[in-house]
């Protein structure tokens, strides 16, 4: 099972929904994302928020569409996408896509890969994306990754998340490295590029960031 | 002094610059941020990048237009915005502002939050702030630090950069906190507001990024 989450962020952001979509796909929207959902013809499964930023007529428009609506005060410990991110990962789907969860505002944004790390700091690796137009965003504890090329997403690029992250060895890379020691700070693994059908990476100890994007 | 570095990110996301402009001000661009001062009649000191993202008859027109030019080959370890900060630091400003930093490219932004971290971690506190139309980040290492209120970024938002922040103390916040621990993952300091004309945060232990940001 594939969940995929959408949120309010700017729409001009979203690649195309429909690429996305199929049979074993459940769509949950949150806050105004939910409406961009049901712009596009796909009515989600839940939807979570306060609606605090969509009109009344939006939001008799969604109580009629949506399946189960999880309204919220706006005074809350978690966010919106938090509450979504947690109802997703009890259903323990394959995968998680998030959509409409940057631009705008950085807090957000950071939030949202807050969330991501979140999982993983309990020892749980999910797979969950953070999708825009531009970008796929994951975050990756220490083991050995196969990551195939994709003619999209010209450039990959590994953040550090902790301190330190130990032995990162990346094969079939423009720019390959053995065990190189990353410190957080560094921009050196920004910017490279799959030489092959696909390529592997692999670190020993910390929290990578691993981004795919292009221009 | 205050240095401003002006890169290449999307036009749309610039605040008004001339409202970060005054004779105690050095411009700075790297690559095709460059060509967006320019077209606001802001003629940068000093000019970094491959310039790959600009056309010939742009560069011509950019080498006839700034004092120093330093040009680099696309495949180098540093990027173009660390070369910039990189010199802009040596300067010894009083403040640096970043703009063009955000927007498209996620990894471009990691790496330039990345960069703000990078002093810090050398234990240089220095008032680096990356700004765009919605948002004002900056990092912060463990002191007590005085923070006004302004019309313009309603909301203020504090996300761990360290596994763990310890004593985190809000005061003049609408969701104030005395002594809070916050571990990374946390999104529990996202969207909080002044309560008065001015707060101060205070932390004992960690890495924290502090964004200013209206809707």
């Amino acid at each position: 099972m594939i969940i995929n989450i959408v949120a309010g962020g700017p729409e001009d952001l979203l690649p195309c929904l429909h690429d996305y979509e199929d049979e074993t796909v459940t769509w949950v929207g949150v806050d105004r994302g939910v409406f961009n959902l049901l712009k596009r013809e796909i009515k989600p499964t839940v939807a979570f928020g306060d609606f605090d930023s969509v009109s009344p007529e939006e939001l008799i428009y969604i109580e009629s569409q949506v399946v189960e609506l999880k309204q919220y005060q706006p005074e809350k410990n978690e966010t919106d996408m938090e509450l979504a991110l947690n109802w997703a990962l009890a259903q323990n789907p394959d995968t998680i896509r998030l959509f409409g969860a940057t631009g705008g505002r950085l807090d957000h944004l950071f939030a949202n890969v807050q969330l991501l790390i979140g999982p993983l700091l309990k020892g749980k690796q999910e797979n969950i994306f953070l999708i825009d137009r531009n970008n796929c965003l994951e975050v990756k504890i220490p083991g050995s990754y196969k990551i195939p090329k994709r003619a999209a997403e010209k450039y990959i690029s590994f953040v550090p998340v902790t301190l330190n992250v130990s032995n990162l060895t990346l094969e079939g890379f423009k720019y390959p490295l053995k065990n190189q020691h990353i410190s957080m700070g560094s921009t050196l693994c920004i910017s490279n590029e799959l030489i092959s059908d696909y390529g592997t990476f692999s670190f020993s100890e910390g929290i990578l960031i691993v981004i795919r994007s292009h221009d």
